[in-house]
């Protein structure tokens, strides 16, 4: 391929056990050109050229995961407000079949998904084999901004006493050993956080704002979750060390440049599915045989 | 309470980590008599009584559930065909108000529930907080019914190479980290396996096969399922070794007497919930004052 995203991946992915500070992960590369993705120096003009042929790529990848009909593709996306979430499903899956590929976007828990644990309302939308599920946030906030604002526990009515620190432990856990037996089970889990600075949330605020046709997308709340920048830090960390696992890796992305973002997401993509090395279902000479006479049985109509 | 109840939990419930042999536990208790359960002996003359007074208790038990609104619990039924599952959910759960209790069963699953990991048809029925959820057999299936049958195996297109004795193991461990999850996040769970005898099958089918109001009931592939009854036997042993856990017991019940199934099985639940030392909210000074006012409001309407 004459590129070396082996050392790209490197940088970004989590070792499992690896005690996590943000501040050794940049949120924009200075030197990005000094790698090459699908043979091409990682700059900004190149992106989109790098992009399109993962987003070809991908969508072959994602035809043979549904032929092969084994595995399914778990993709979660975590940030904080305004670290381009949306822009990677648009502009990383854009050219996948939507047939092969389904978003979940989860918001406040309704009262029904509140009566039950954490996971419920995920489990539920797991993607069936042969597709590729993306979370558009998950039930990663259970361990993010249930964690900054505890309050909201109450609505959960845990059962038992506090449980204090433990609690956050026992998610950890929990999280983990589900995605181990969902990964048993044939599903791939791959998990971005999109990794801003406070300063860009601030300019995107901003452009949000001031362009009319972005101002829907700012809510005052998300200028109150920002006073809380030092704390989801915290928190982040402290998911991104507990939970990043053989079986299911977190990736921190740079998401400062958004070109770099959405070309690495899409290669971490790309090349965790021809890892599975996944081929055509072989037919047998039985069902060689059945399509021959079908054809012929056609060809003589 | 004058009865030896606690006798009677000790010689059925499994202990985390014991070696089940089935042999050692009776299908029909000879000398049930020996025993007080709610005050009075346990005999089939006296087992109407007995029951009765649980099921009362099983509803209040019940309502003080739904009212605490902290605790599910899940009741999970095993056993071989014929083995009297309907009968206790019937004769047991019937005084529970059907608005706090659901049912469900878990027959040959659909192609979507195929698509995806064993337990998630099961997890998509757990039962919410307050309300008493009842699995007619279960993804405890997984490893009896596809262990016995392992050709099975292939319509779950499971990914990866044959992993043999693994794959069981696995699947033990996958369902007790996800009850350990359910229980910490206040599923009670509790899980009773219907131990009935092969004579005792034989007698209850021709019954069956005899009584044409119960036909109904009897399919061929009952008797097929018949000859591989050591293989069941063996499958169920290692399953309740391996997932009797301190947090979600098994209870071995004897099944060849009916009766003294339906009153254990009613005794146990009792018992769990009264274990959880629930009560009824208590309300808040300004609340009452709140309710103080309600009240003289609509007295002077």
């Amino acid at each position: 391929m004459g590129d070396n995203g082996a050392r790209v991946l490197e940088r970004i992915r989590v070792p499992a056990g690896k005690k996590v500070k943000l501040t050794e992960y940049p949120t924009s590369w200075k030197k990005a050109e000094e790698f090459k993705l699908n043979g091409l120096k990682l700059t900004k003009d190149n992106s989109k050229e790098i992009l399109e042929k993962s987003k070809g790529e991908l969508a072959a990848a994602q035809e043979l995961l549904w032929a092969e009909d084994s595995y399914s593709m778990l993709i979660i996306l975590q940030g904080m407000d305004a670290a381009g979430k949306d822009g990677i499903i648009e502009h990383v899956m854009s050219g996948v079949n939507p047939q092969g590929c389904e978003v979940t976007g989860f918001k406040t828990p309704s009262q029904i998904e509140l009566d039950h644990d954490f996971m419920w309302r995920c489990y539920a939308a797991m993607p069936e084999r042969g597709r590729i599920g993306i979370f558009n946030r998950s039930y990663y906030e259970e361990v993010l901004v249930v964690r900054v604002h505890p309050e909201i526990l109450i609505g959960q009515r845990l059962p038992g006493k506090e449980k204090g620190e433990k609690l956050w432990e026992e998610r950890f856990e929990s999280i983990n050993d589900i995605e181990r037996h969902l990964t048993r089970n044939g599903t791939v889990i791959l998990k971005f956080f999109l990794h801003e600075s406070k300063d860009e949330q601030r300019s995107r605020f901003l452009d949000r704002l001031s362009d009319t046709e972005k101002q829907w997308k700012f809510s005052p709340g998300d200028l109150a979750e920002r006073e809380f920048w030092d704390q989801y830090t915290k928190a982040y960390e402290e998911m991104l060390s507990a939970t990043s696992t053989e079986h299911a890796p977190w990736y921190i992305i740079p998401a400062d440049q958004k070109w770099l973002a959405r070309v690495m997401v899409a290669f971490v993509i790309v090349r965790t599915i021809e890892s599975l090395d996944l081929g055509y279902p072989q037919l047998s000479e039985a069902q060689k045989k059945s399509l021959g006479e079908a054809k012929k049985k056609l060809q003589d109509e």
